[in-house]
């Protein structure tokens, strides 16, 4: 890719970014348009501009984001985004303080040798005399042997130190963070209850829950509050949604009734198109009796038949619940398994049943599927890369020869055509990792979505780094090691390819964050949905909050994107250290928009108590882990004598991966006794505790069944709030 | 090594340990012998004869062994004794399993084939020509590509499965065993404690003692009961053990002033040989109260100001010790770190104070350093091994060669030499390894005493098994493998060498059992050692005793030694089948002696509740994985076509070796809450087992400093008790 194209790719993308921040400037002021731009702010139930200046200025909302706090974030969005906003700046503080050292240093060391003229047509670069000016400031422009080697093996280690330095700092950080979010006086659901699992069959004459109880209160006589066995709902929750659905339905026709006039009509057939034409209010009333009919009696059914072998088990302290979801309970390990309870709204219920070994067989049998998915995905993205080059384009498809004729059209074209490709192509994928990761049996989102995040970030340094580094070499070179295979040739392809492809790498980067972040920031798509449903769409108050509703911040694709982004800067950030420049402003522009939507847009749909920092720090450091990996192969490539020198570094992030697990994870997985022995506000309202775990579909019966009659007042007013 | 040297050797073996058990008949019926083959009995205040019947019978001491049950074992040497029987009975049941289908089948098979008689100069045999009888018996006796491998084949899949239905069953009970020992109704000091380590600095103002109080009185604040400091006590044991010395010689004063009526005098300089004469008991007298007067001052001392960063903490109930021993207590992982409390007499006080990164650090050293031990003894062995065989031991030192020359001395020799220098060698080993296992910082006896097994056997696998093995025939063979080294020479060299070293092997284990457990039967040494103690030196009853007491079954060597016996009969299992003979007379011989034994004689040192178990199922399970191997490695030899299918057996054992991990081991690294719940026969003295746990050197102090001034006399009772 040529230079100039480079800048063109670049400025566009800026200018795109340009105009959609004065767009969000000027639509974030418009009232109508405030479910859009501050739903976090509504739902909490502030006032959306309470506290902002409305302001023309297009810099206020950074100003604003820059001004909040820690404690905000933890305030309006929880701890699983603070913990994010760490993970963002961790990484801007460690590519600033590499930038600080490494662009004045290495760019000159670089721009003033002459590798490329000197080897114009010879091996070591496979652009044969095509260089861009870009070239001149990498490390492909070093002689080789040259001691000015010396410079970049000294950058590889300041990037590595100081990336362990800020690693270490955060980690301790979030291990505060989540601390303090777990001493809070607060009284939460999910600190005191644990989820047992692996439940054997009860004896002779004793039902499930019957079971359950004997054996905790045998152990925990004082402590142990009472039990809810999950129970197999899926028909009950069935009914349950086709009443949910009438009722809306209902809701929807008394609208048109108030709002026209007429009484509303359907037809009973198929999506409401064929059938006999009926009274809507009428149908729907009486559709809406049968199914509480049902749903009573299936609801008995399900309590007294349908009892599984999975139960969320209550205590009357925080401690109790704590040290008992870390103790070992039967001496068969693989029955009565015992883990912390996940919150009431992310626990995934259908899961519970499954058996221990049947959990581990099914995460194989997954990673092995995912395995062949990774390499199933490597031959269209290794096609599409190949074939997007606009040369290969006119060669596949000759007609579209005088549209790229057009310089215009044909640098713009050249610039992004192989990053839509490989962006199309990483968006089908996470649903299915999500899909597979609940597969694996595990018992709450939260969980699985670590799982899918893991997935997609092996996913991703595969397929899109290692995949577009090497799939345009491969084309050239594929023969030479048909014939010859050998390691070192391996080595020597991933070096000569590597530089070649830091241009669309730069490219990659600065799309992601102007078109990404200003679509982001803009929020032009949902809202362009959203006045469009609000004007032809919906007729009541709660359809229009569903055509608002924000979302949460989907961790399961946002993280291991940044975290694809990291890699590739830390790869690139010795061999071209103008990447690093691209590297900051994506996580500080990241920071900046995120702040903005987290504070006000995005609402989170579960809080794991920053449960995600083990996994972000393990992968930071699996990213410097390969970084340190290629520039011992890079060096070596260019013949540096002292190569090897790299190697106590890859053993030093090892040992600093080992220690940081000994020392912060064990606080990640279960709640420190010395955390959970904080004093509360207030006692804790025991019954309340228990009903936030009732399903919706079962809650009106629950309640009754376990003899919880007076204070039905209370009962209503929480399933209301539970309804969110 | 002819077959007729062979049989002389087994021979000579077989008198000996009948030689051996007449001698045991005749002795232990004397009563003055008592204390040599009856000390566990008299200690556990039994009469010695005692339901055994006086009989001159010299296999009455079988029936008794073979009458007793698990129980008594458990009531008479505890659930680590029993867990060993546990371990000899299952690799007796693989191996009696085994030789039912393997010798009537594979013996024959071997016997009607010649692939001996027609390679007799060729390369498959490495003995040319003068192969022994035994040998027509192996597996090399096949021909090779012969459709009689198939048998062999099936031979390797019927040991496995046996081996996994019996190692099944063995860790089921086992499991139970130790779920009985620890739901008992008797109070055990260990099941009310947990053992707290890695102790940040106290606040300023507070002493470690008053630190540790009020952190675990804030998370327990209904079960904590106390806690013990750890104390630097190296001067105060010093101080104590010396006034011991003085106490034990002034009796000893008075017992000779008592027998002879002459007032006893010693010389006060070195080893009482030099120096001036003195009256001993006026001498010993002032020596003890200057020691007591020492011993009280350094014991306030090291209270106060040589407090270490770990204590004994003690809960009110069983359930809350096992509980909190599994728990997290501080957000940081490696602060305040928990483990359940071993054993008071088995606690390794000198190690409770290392923190938990020098811990790692120190165990990988020592696995560094123990890899060296193993790589260095390698030599020594290889090189006895290969002189001590007589044709070398002529050349090298000529003038024996008349002595050698006599028949019956050449065959013994012949026979005896090369395992003679193998025992030596292996006698030096085991108290090193038990050092350097201290030195990991483990804080138990009985885990050090796991640690150094496990290096044990490892060191005997590599160095017995696979160096003798391979040394012979290295000697022959390494030219031809400096020439030109590949993996298929190693593979081929351990194939051939491999039957070669049957006969070796038939032997060392024939010596193992039959001189060994003669050995152990007859206890000869310890009576002779005894008698003349008692007649030369011994004038206290203290010092008689001490000169009976038997010690315990010293399993640091007795289960690795097993291991190795086990791994060796595996390996030739199906290539000289005969071995399994051995393999059943070797541990069938050893369940009868050592039951008796366990009966009768060892008092064991501690009790950890059959936590030895996890690890002796590992080896077996890795024996059994070495033989899979080595098969795989044979057959491929005997170029067998379908030798690949031996790889879903090595895959089974790695499936079979995770599944049992996953489902039992972690009731042996914790104790399960629906074991420690159960009810006690009467509610436990606390003070009582508090002070099991002050060292010895401090009791009397501890006491008081605890303000524990009643009840003085049941204290007294207690040290009475505790001194034994």
């Amino acid at each position: 890719m040529e230079f100039g194209s480079f800048l063109v790719s670049l400025g566009t993308s800026f200018v795109v970014f340009v105009v959609l921040m004065l767009l969000f400037t000027w639509l974030s002021r418009k009232s109508g348009n405030a479910p859009i731009y501050y739903p976090n702010r509504i739902l909490k139930g502030l006032e959306p501009w309470e506290g902002t200046s409305l302001t023309r200025n297009p810099f206020a909302w950074m100003r604003e984001a820059l001004t909040s706090s820690e404690q905000d974030v933890v305030n309006l969005s929880g701890v699983d985004t603070a913990v994010h906003f760490v993970f963002l700046s961790t990484v801007l503080g460690i590519f600033a303080c590499s930038g600080l050292l490494l662009l004045p240093t290495l760019l000159p060391l670089a721009a003033t040798d002459n590798n490329l003229k000197n080897t114009k047509n010879g091996t070591d670069t496979t652009s044969k005399g095509t260089f861009s000016q870009l070239d001149n400031l990498s490390m492909a422009n070093i002689t080789k042997k040259s001691p000015r080697l010396w410079a970049f093996l000294g950058a590889v280690y300041w990037i590595s130190l100081v990336t362990y330095f800020f690693l270490w700092k955060a980690y301790k950080h979030v291990s505060t963070l989540r601390a303090q979010a777990l001493m809070s006086a607060d009284v939460k659901p999910e600190q005191f209850a644990i989820l047992v699992r692996d439940m054997p069959s009860p004896p002779d004459g004793q039902t499930q829950k019957e079971f359950i109880d004997s054996y905790f209160r045998e152990i925990y006589p004082e402590t142990f509050y009472r039990s809810l066995v999950a129970t197999e709902n899926s028909k009950v929750n069935k009914i349950w949604g086709k009443l949910e659905g009438y009722k809306k339905k209902l809701a929807r026709a008394e609208a048109i009734l108030a709002a026209t006039n007429n009484r509303p009509t359907n037809k009973t057939g198929l999506c409401g198109l064929v059938g006999k034409q009926v009274d809507s209010i009428e149908y729907y009333t009486e559709l809406i009796n049968e199914s509480v009919a049902n749903l009573e009696t299936e609801q008995k059914a399900v309590l007294a038949e349908k009892q599984q072998t999975a139960a969320v088990v209550f205590f009357t302290t925080r401690v109790a619940a704590a040290s008992a979801a870390q103790s070992l309970h039967c001496q068969m390990v693989d029955k009565w398994t015992v883990t912390e309870a996940p919150e009431p709204r992310e626990l995934l219920w259908q899961n519970l049943n499954i058996k221990l070994f049947s959990r581990i067989i099914r995460q194989y049998v997954i990673y092995f599927f995912v395995a062949l998915t990774i390499l199933f995905y490597m031959i269209p993205i290794a096609f599409v890369s190949a074939i997007t080059t606009l040369k290969n384009l006119q060669k596949i498809i000759p007609f579209i020869k005088p549209i790229v004729e057009i310089t215009a059209i044909r640098t713009v074209l050249e610039s992004f055509l192989p990053q839509i490709a490989l962006l199309v192509f990483l968006a089908m994928l996470p649903k299915l990792l999500l899909f597979l990761s609940k597969a694996e049996g595990i018992p709450s989102q939260s969980h699985a979505i670590r799982a899918a995040s893991g997935k997609y970030f092996y996913f991703s340094v595969f397929n899109v780094f290692i995949g577009v580094t090497l799939a345009g070499t491969l084309f050239n070179t594929v023969k030479d090691i048909a014939k010859n295979p050998k390691l070192d040739m391996v080595i020597n392809l991933l070096a000569t390819s590597l530089p070649k492809s830091a241009t669309f790498f730069l490219t990659y980067v600065s799309l992601k964050f102007f078109i990404g972040y200003g679509l982001e920031l803009s929020r032009i798509i949902p809202l362009i949905i959203f006045h469009l449903k609000k004007k032809y769409v919906c007729k009541t108050e709660a359809e229009v909050k569903e055509a608002w509703y924000p979302g949460d911040l989907s961790y399961a694709t946002r993280v291991p994107g940044d975290l694809l982004i990291l890699t590739i800067t830390f790869c690139y950030s010795v061999i071209a250290p103008l990447i690093l420049i691209f590297g900051i402003t994506y996580f500080g522009l990241g920071w900046l928009v995120l702040r903005n939507q987290a504070l006000k847009v995005y609402v989170p749909s579960y809080e794991s108590y920053g449960r995600m920092w083990p996994h972000i720090h393990q992968r930071i450091l699996a990213a410097l882990f390969l970084f340190q990996v290629v520039m011992f192969g890079y060096l070596g490539a260019k013949t540096f004598f002292y190569t090897a020198l790299v190697i106590p570094l890859i053993i030093t992030s090892l040992i600093f991966g080992y220690v940081c697990r000994q020392k912060f994870y064990g606080g990640f997985k279960h709640t420190a006794l010395e955390v959970a022995c904080r004093e509360l506000k207030q006692s804790p309202d025991l019954e309340e505790i228990f009903r936030a775990y009732i399903p919706h579909s079962l809650s009106s019966h629950k309640a009754e069944e376990h003899e919880f009659k007076g204070a039905m007042s209370r009962y209503q007013d929480f399933n209301a709030i539970g309804g969110v």
